[in-house]
């Protein structure tokens, strides 16, 4: 097994936070150690109760009933908003779960137009900065969607079952057609039912989704549900996974990273403004300079107001979650320090969060067969689950 | 392999017309034998310009240059409509081309709701009436399109090239989707784009389609033409089979059976009205019963006038196609009969045709292996050629 400098690093800051922030004394941190042993001990009761386990599980053991999937496109490199909003909580559910499947979804990219010789590369260069990241091909399924399918196969039997209107209203399409010519294309309209068919593939019982992916979740559980009650129960209904009481053990994850120019955006890797995304492979210099030109207010005391004061908020929130300290921590680390010495610390704490996963992506990129192995061997799992799970279906159905 | 009583039928046929007519004479059989041999010697000589081929070919070579894709629902019985329409030219083009694919495209039966037994049944029924027609599996590839998981892989391809506008104007999608309670569903919206994959799948050169079918050939060209323009040349742009010479060598096939009850409208598997379409499987006594209750005029002379006179023309077309004859020697033969008569007349011929048919498609389903090892093989052979075809595709849009 390659040794994944990322992941050890991972392991570690979940134990204890690392990095030592100025204001971040002994007391601060048994304070934390408290609470976390609270948080644990909270849930574990929850299952226990849940599960008729033994009284004392000093171990939790991996949960083997659920079935966790997610995907990300290949275009465009992660960036801290992907990467602390979704990648970071990835990591986490290997550890939770023996069945976790992290898919990159390829054929979704082709919604939009792509150049094949980038999009090829994007390919590889997702898989390196996910596995640099901490995504652990002994743990997760990590596959190219388009290598396995079922995918498609199923997707054609829930566009069957989908009317016209219902696509029309969901607010992606709205919202991303109108920025197209000539009306949008057909695949941007249907991709939320492959979503569902990627998901549903593999029987998954929980996926970790983000805020604006709850309009398509509903339409997974739709589909599942109207599965269900045409050919009989087959499909468990998803279940978002950000509701589930898991995520008690761990710090909540952001919801929202938001861009450094518009603190009212989210931050994405298609925002026109260079500055306002930090990718994890920006050099120290750029992540620096980002930081510094980050649109906060007049105000130069360091609060988290998200209402009132959006930008510097999410600076806060920035800092917490890359330290892995709490907002009020970081906030009380920070009386007496003014919003552009403050950029400059949040800026250092994301250049040493992102230094070994930059560093563990170049060597990763170099190594393309490695990549290569690493997603025919994932894809080749994966077609194994889903498979079995497409036979039935086409029994169900009538074609089989 | 097995001996097919049908097709053994429909190659005697070929050679000369088999049903003696009343008014079928021996110099009409020589009339005939006279235009049939000029005909093929018309169209050997456009072959062989084509082709450079030696000055005298006395044994039509089949042609490999091209490839030939039709598909088929399985649901419903085939009707004296697609028989003639289609199925005699399917056997026809086997002797013709080397490469030619017909496809039980059960995916697309999946576009309106279908009760799973009955449509699981429908595939095995379809595939033995049309081994029964005379389709052998020795001379094209028969096959189940949902066990090519190609198909639908490449429709995702196709469906990220084709603009919802284009195909909400397409008629077939205006006149199905009014019929479906609170508008369409995506898949009798998309299925055209489904239909261009099941052809480009095969690199496909030519289809035989009927007239309803133009707007959707039209589809397949432009998203050939279109994936060509964007990835540089790959798939040839097919072809509608109806224009090619090759059919100068058959009598031509009937455009449209109307329907007996309405011969303004298209004999269907789903007319409401039973007496309106002839099944292959229909008793001698219910196709005797439909021809009596055909709608003509209240002229009993027979005579062919599809625009003045629509009932009488579309028993006269029928009569022509299943007896070989041409329409002039059928009216010729027809002096003095009136009407009534000559729906009996009509109502034998069809008996005569479909009799051998329908025995062996009774003595195929009694054999459910045998359809099955069909329906296996098929779909493998054809699997082993669309997957080179989907690989080369994947590899030009970036995937692979």
């Amino acid at each position: 097994m390659r040794l994944r400098g990322a992941e050890k690093e991972q392991r570690d800051r979940d134990r204890l936070p690392q990095r030592r922030h100025p204001a971040h004394d002994s007391s601060a941190l048994l304070k934390m150690a408290l609470r976390a042993m609270r948080k644990a001990r909270g849930c574990q009761s929850v299952i226990r109760a849940l599960h008729e386990g033994p009284e004392i599980a000093p171990i939790p053991q991996k949960d083997s009933t659920k079935r966790v999937f997610s995907g990300i496109q290949p275009t465009g490199i992660l960036h801290l908003g992907n990467y602390l909003g979704a990648i970071e909580s990835w990591v986490k559910l290997q550890d939770k779960y023996n069945m976790v499947l992290y898919s990159i979804v390829d054929l979704h990219s082709l919604t939009v137009p792509q150049d094949p010789t980038a999009l090829r590369q994007s390919i590889f260069d997702m898989t390196a900065a996910l596995l640099a990241c901490g995504i652990n091909p002994e743990k997760s399924i990590l596959f190219q969607q388009s290598q396995v399918s079922e995918h498609t196969q199923l997707s054609w039997i829930l566009t069957c079952m989908v009317r016209l209107p219902r696509l029309q209203h969901l607010h992606q399409w709205k919202a991303k057609a109108a920025q197209q010519k000539h009306d949008g294309m057909m695949g941007l309209l249907t991709y939320p039912v492959l979503q569902a068919a990627d998901v549903l593939s593999y029987k998954s019982t929980h996926i970790p989704v983000g805020e604006d992916q709850v309009q398509h979740m509903e339409l997974v559980q739709d589909l599942a549900q109207g599965f269900n009650k045409k050919y009989g129960h087959f499909f468990p209904v998803p279940q978002s996974i950000l509701s589930m009481c898991v995520l008690v053990f761990y710090p909540a994850p952001m919801k929202k990273v938001k861009s450094l120019r518009d603190p009212s955006a989210k931050m994405s890797k298609s925002d026109p403004d260079k500055l306002a995304t930090v990718r994890i492979t920006d050099s120290p210099e750029e992540i620096v300079n980002k930081f510094r030109k980050a649109v906060t207010d007049f105000t130069s005391e360091v609060t988290y107001d998200p209402g009132s004061r959006g930008g510097v908020s999410n600076l806060v929130a920035i800092h917490a979650a890359v330290t892995g300290l709490s907002v009020e921590e970081v906030v009380h680390g920070s009386v007496g320090i003014d919003t552009a010495h403050y950029k400059q610390i949040v800026a250092d704490a994301v250049i040493e969060k992102f230094a070994p996963i930059k560093s563990e992506i170049e060597k990763l990129k170099m190594d393309k067969d490695y990549l290569e192995k690493i997603l025919r061997t994932g894809s080749a799992k994966a077609k194994e689950l889903a498979y079995p799970v497409i036979q039935e279906v086409k029994k169900l159905v009538g074609i089989l």
